[in-house]
């Protein structure tokens, strides 16, 4: 049985919980308490040197790192989120390139600020609806062009975002992405599958 | 031929350029000038709206991100760069995500304060000093046991640190990397590759 060291309500945890419902994989998850700061607890350390979550554990094998998780999972899974075109799968990659350097970063910069209470300092948070709003318009155009990111298919590129967009639509965050009508579009679409609402813990 | 719209100082093309002498494909370069702007003008943003190096041009193909382009190429060259081992495939992905997410983060502040004169302030480059050591003990763990971040192959991992390192080690952030005895040997190793002495200028 594979088994998950990572917290529910993690963004980095949730993009693997995904994984495993789209490919329809059992697993079993230890919890680690980030209240109680498991994470920096010695047991978990040692699986997770950064002293973050998640963690995957496959008969033995250990791998960290919630995008490299994904893209294992899938493997292992013969699963259907990655392309197998060679040009499709490129632009996969962009995109999952895209989230973790210009998406996320800014988006998080709300999480902390409103929902994790971590003060960011108004200049902080200036840039990041900047770049929020960069990001969101690029995100738009090619959401005008295809339902996913990738074309027809949903693919490790939405999963990636997914997490970030859930939570940081809990925040002011919320007033720049409604601007754009294929984003906020294209959110409805994945939030609403079946294996997001299982992810979450909603169903 | 494939082209590169690209910088031979950007760290993201540098990445590339090792990509291609890696797997020794013939590409041809159009070089966009930052120092005049030309990367925010209207014709490169038509083919990177974030405004940044590079591109890779394949017969009408094009795509961004160094991380993704680099994937690509190697897929494209039949190259070496990725272990065809799903296990080692996913400690490669594991460590171009810490690259991307604990290494080069702290490692450019310091290049942005010392090396492109963007003052970053004390409270950043202390906060980025202290994830350097962090990720850099990290590292050296794994190169007291292997000689390339995976093993015994040098793989896109490997490459993606690289560009980092170089204008890191012309900051005093080389005075932190300098603790780190396996980390050190790892970059006289790479560095001296002749790939890399062309994919840099320097041959």
């Amino acid at each position: 049985m594979l088994k998950i060291y990572g917290n529910p309500g993690s963004t980095c945890t949730r993009k693997v919980l995904m994984t495993l419902a789209e490919t329809n994989t059992p697993s079993e998850m230890t919890v680690i308490d980030l209240a109680k700061g498991e994470h920096k607890g010695e047991a978990h350390m040692a699986r997770q040197p950064f002293g973050r979550v998640p963690v995957l554990e496959d008969d033995g094998f250990q791998v960290f790192e919630s995008r490299a998780i994904c893209r294992y999972l899938n493997e292992r899974n013969d699963g259907k989120l990655v392309p197998s075109d060679a040009k499709a799968r490129a632009k996969m990659e962009q995109w999952i390139s895209i989230e973790t350097s210009e998406f996320s970063p800014p988006a998080m910069k709300f999480v902390y600020e409103y929902l994790l209470k971590r003060p960011q300092g108004q200049d902080a948070l200036d840039a990041a609806g900047k770049a929020l709003t960069a990001a969101c318009a690029i995100m738009d155009a090619q959401l005008a062009k295809t339902p996913y990111f990738v074309g027809d298919e949903f693919t490790l590129a939405d999963i990636c975002f997914m997490p970030y967009f859930e939570y940081g639509m809990m925040t002011p965050a919320k007033d720049i992405i409604e601007k754009f009508p294929h984003v906020m579009a294209w959110w409805k679409r994945v939030s609403e599958r079946p294996t997001w609402q299982k992810a979450t813990g909603k169903n």
